[in-house]
């Protein structure tokens, strides 16, 4: 037996549910579904429940807890109709408990028996065409892959599903952006086993086009329609890239694992060890060894669904860098870590300081614009050298408005609305901010074992498996 | 009048050498010639000496003391023959006096009366295609400029040469890069008048092509030809570009000046006032308000004619910018002077450190190199951080070799053969140098007085017609 299928084996009989946990999800399942209809009936309200997602398609792993019901109504009730009668028969089985989720539709979450239940109402659709929110696909993948699987595939998709956790690319959320369970389902059926999908990634070409179902004839058409690092359409949808959530960088994280992987089979992959984080000292030592310039800015966490969150955060972030470089500071990286509580943005700089001096470029010598240029900057007071003649060009050289990081982040920071900052975040950071600068990222870091590990690991910068 | 011929004129009365002084030294030059006739007929040797250049033309400047006297050897001599006889001639006319100097033949240079005169050997052709040196066309563009000049025309090249004199874009010598005194009297002569030839370059377009015995039928010809930021076919010669030592530095300096001149005659273009150099306290404080790094490099200026001089200055010091730069340094600006006895460096930086950190690109994610490039760092001591993925590359930070700049050159010019300096710069750093940085350049700059105002005006960076 080769060490991939040995590895694979052990893998396979930690992160497969037993039978009894198969079924005792199922019985929860079933009675709950029996109850959602019973509720419906009382209230006069026409809806099929049904179990989606990987409970239903018998793939998930081990630990999973993820229990989706979906409320099928018929296409007589409104878009608003669905959200309220939706909410009202699940309070009626949760007794009230459960929190209250936004999506498209509204929806409830709640733990019952220990698994977290979403009870999540969309419209009845017969195929794609007739979609009038994104969660009517839901059934319809269920019953695609339902039809499309044996026991070996879900196995071999359990496989995948590890290994993607495992590597750090699992999960469609903004937060991650990363592969689906759907996808992952998808990607087994069409290359037949976890080892294969591996083989076929390793090999993907720039914008590679999977087509199960054969819905173009040529996979330019989809290529050029999606125009995302990977298409996989949609076997139910040809209108969608099942794959549309997944970034380049996701996308090459799982390659390189992929082809890793394939050379040195290990458990590590799937169950990567994990690091402690750096202690102060270690991190103070780590920053001086680096010799760059670290700013934390801390702020409340808007209370938003984490897909807007995380969208915000992820725009803001690429704004305040646009900022400093746009004003001549050099980013090195960027990065946040979004707790329950606080949030907070991470910038390394190559340096905190910068000198006054920044050029500044004119017209061309002898051009309409020249006299303008000289006249503007000749004994302007910003002007710290020229105008002169570079080449092609005039220069000159001015006063920077600002030569320190953190003079400039705290201004900007003061006026969030006009930057390109998410209305959320900005509405947190105008309540409140902390910027701290180097040595003061200390006591900050000292404060919170998730951000630590966070940092820890940006810092180190390996993915997981690379030990 | 127009305040632009007011200004013309009196610039004119102030550069056209007096009918005494013209009579002077052409009455000295007949001298000279009638007795390097009379040598050479004692020893024999057969040579037609004559006075060219702009003493000849009538085209010099009052102050101009440059007289040049070629003696034009029939091509049965060899070439080194003409250098040895030319040599042998001057030396008894100057009763041994004058200097020895190199161009493509040996010639002295001996002071006679206040005048500096040339004794150049150069062979006898009939036109360019015979040409054994460049020098044999120098009596071919004395010839034709006296057949297509008149008084009025070497009162507008005056007024030109004046002008470009005082613009700082006059000589072709490499230290320069600007306009020949042969290249401003074809100008005149092609546009007519000095104001005509301010107006014409405003408006040149890129690589202009200015052919004034229309050789080409096509200007796209020579431009492909010559290749460079300005082209005037040289009438006597189709083959070469009598602009071909014009730096586009030059030409756009020339360029703008010329514009700003023609909207605003004002005598200070050809007389700019000198500017007293900062104090060492003023340099001081122009330093701290830039927030730059200065760095000099001082050493023993190479005694080598001066085109090969600013040859190797230009190359060495760009050859240090390149090694500062790959290494992660900024470089700002990059500056050279050479006095008669000591030659300094001047490099600006950004900073005169960088982080230890410096991110180095590796192969694509699952492409054949990728287990080499994790191999090679992920253990490895000058690992900073990763190696990791960041979208479509491998990267992994590793330490820099150098962070600080000083360090890194007083290793390299420790070694300089291997770097791209040139032989005779690299000799005498060899011999030794001296690095200064940031304050410790302000005693070197207080010793020497044309250094203060070549630095002077490097700093404050303005043209100097710019008031």
């Amino acid at each position: 037996m080769s060490k991939l299928s040995d590895v694979c084996q052990q893998v396979l009989a930690k992160v497969t549910p037993t039978r009894e946990e198969r079924e005792g999800v199922l019985r929860l399942a079933e009675s709950i579904i029996a109850r959602v209809a019973e509720e419906a009936e009382n209230l006069g309200v026409e809806v099929r429940p049904m179990l989606v997602g990987s409970m239903a398609k018998d793939t998930w792993i081990k630990g999973d807890q993820d229990v989706d019901i979906f409320m099928v109504f018929p296409q007589t009730y409104s878009f608003e109709e669905i959200g309220e009668l939706g909410l009202k028969i699940a309070r009626k089985i949760t007794g009230g408990k459960g929190e209250e989720q936004y999506a498209e539709h509204p929806y409830l979450r709640a733990e019952i028996n220990g698994y977290t239940f979403d009870f999540v109402p969309c419209f009845e659709i017969g195929n794609a065409v007739q979609l009038r929110s994104s969660v009517d696909r839901t059934p319809l993948h269920t019953r695609y892959v339902l039809s499309r699987m044996d026991e070996q595939l879900r196995g071999e998709t359990r496989l995948l599903k590890a290994f993607m956790k495992g590597v750090g690319v699992y999960g469609a959320e903004l937060k991650i952006g990363g592969f689906s369970g759907y996808l992952c389902e998808l990607l087994t059926i069409k290359y037949g086993s976890f080892e294969s999908v591996l083989r076929a990634a390793v090999n993907w070409g720039s914008q590679e086009v999977v087509d199960i179902e054969h819905h173009y004839d040529d996979p330019e058409k989809p290529r050029k329609m999606f125009n995302a690092p990977l298409v996989v359409v949609d076997p139910v949808d040809p209108k969608r890239n099942a794959a549309a959530a997944v970034t380049q960088q996701k996308l090459s994280e799982f390659r390189a694992a992929a082809m890793s992987f394939l050379e040195d089979p290990r458990e590590s992959f799937f169950f990567p060890p994990k690091r402690s984080p750096l202690t102060v000292e270690e991190l103070a030592a780590k920053m001086k060894e680096r010799g760059t310039s670290m700013i934390f800015i801390e702020f409340g966490t808007p209370k938003i669904p984490p897909d807007n969150l995380w969208g915000q955060l992820t725009r803001s972030l690429h704004a305040l860098q646009k900022i400093l470089e746009r004003e001549g500071f050099k980013v090195l990286s960027r990065d946040v870590w979004s707790g329950e509580e606080q949030t907070i943005f991470i910038l390394e700089l190559e340096s905190r300081r910068i000198p006054s001096v920044k050029k500044h470029f004119g017209p061309p010598p002898a051009s309409p614009h020249q006299r303008r240029f000289i006249e503007k900057h000749l004994n302007s007071p910003s002007t710290l050298s020229g105008p002169r003649i570079e080449g092609d060009r005039w220069v000159v050289e001015v006063k920077r408005k600002y030569t320190e990081a953190d003079t400039l982040l705290r201004e900007v920071l003061r006026k969030t609305s006009s930057i390109g900052i998410g209305s959320y975040v900005a509405e947190k950071i105008s309540e409140a901010f902390s910027l701290y600068v180097d040595e003061e990222i200390l006591s900050t870091y000292s404060k919170n074992r998730e951000f630590q590990e966070h940092l820890t690991l940006a810092i180190t910068g390996k993915p997981r498996w690379l030990t």
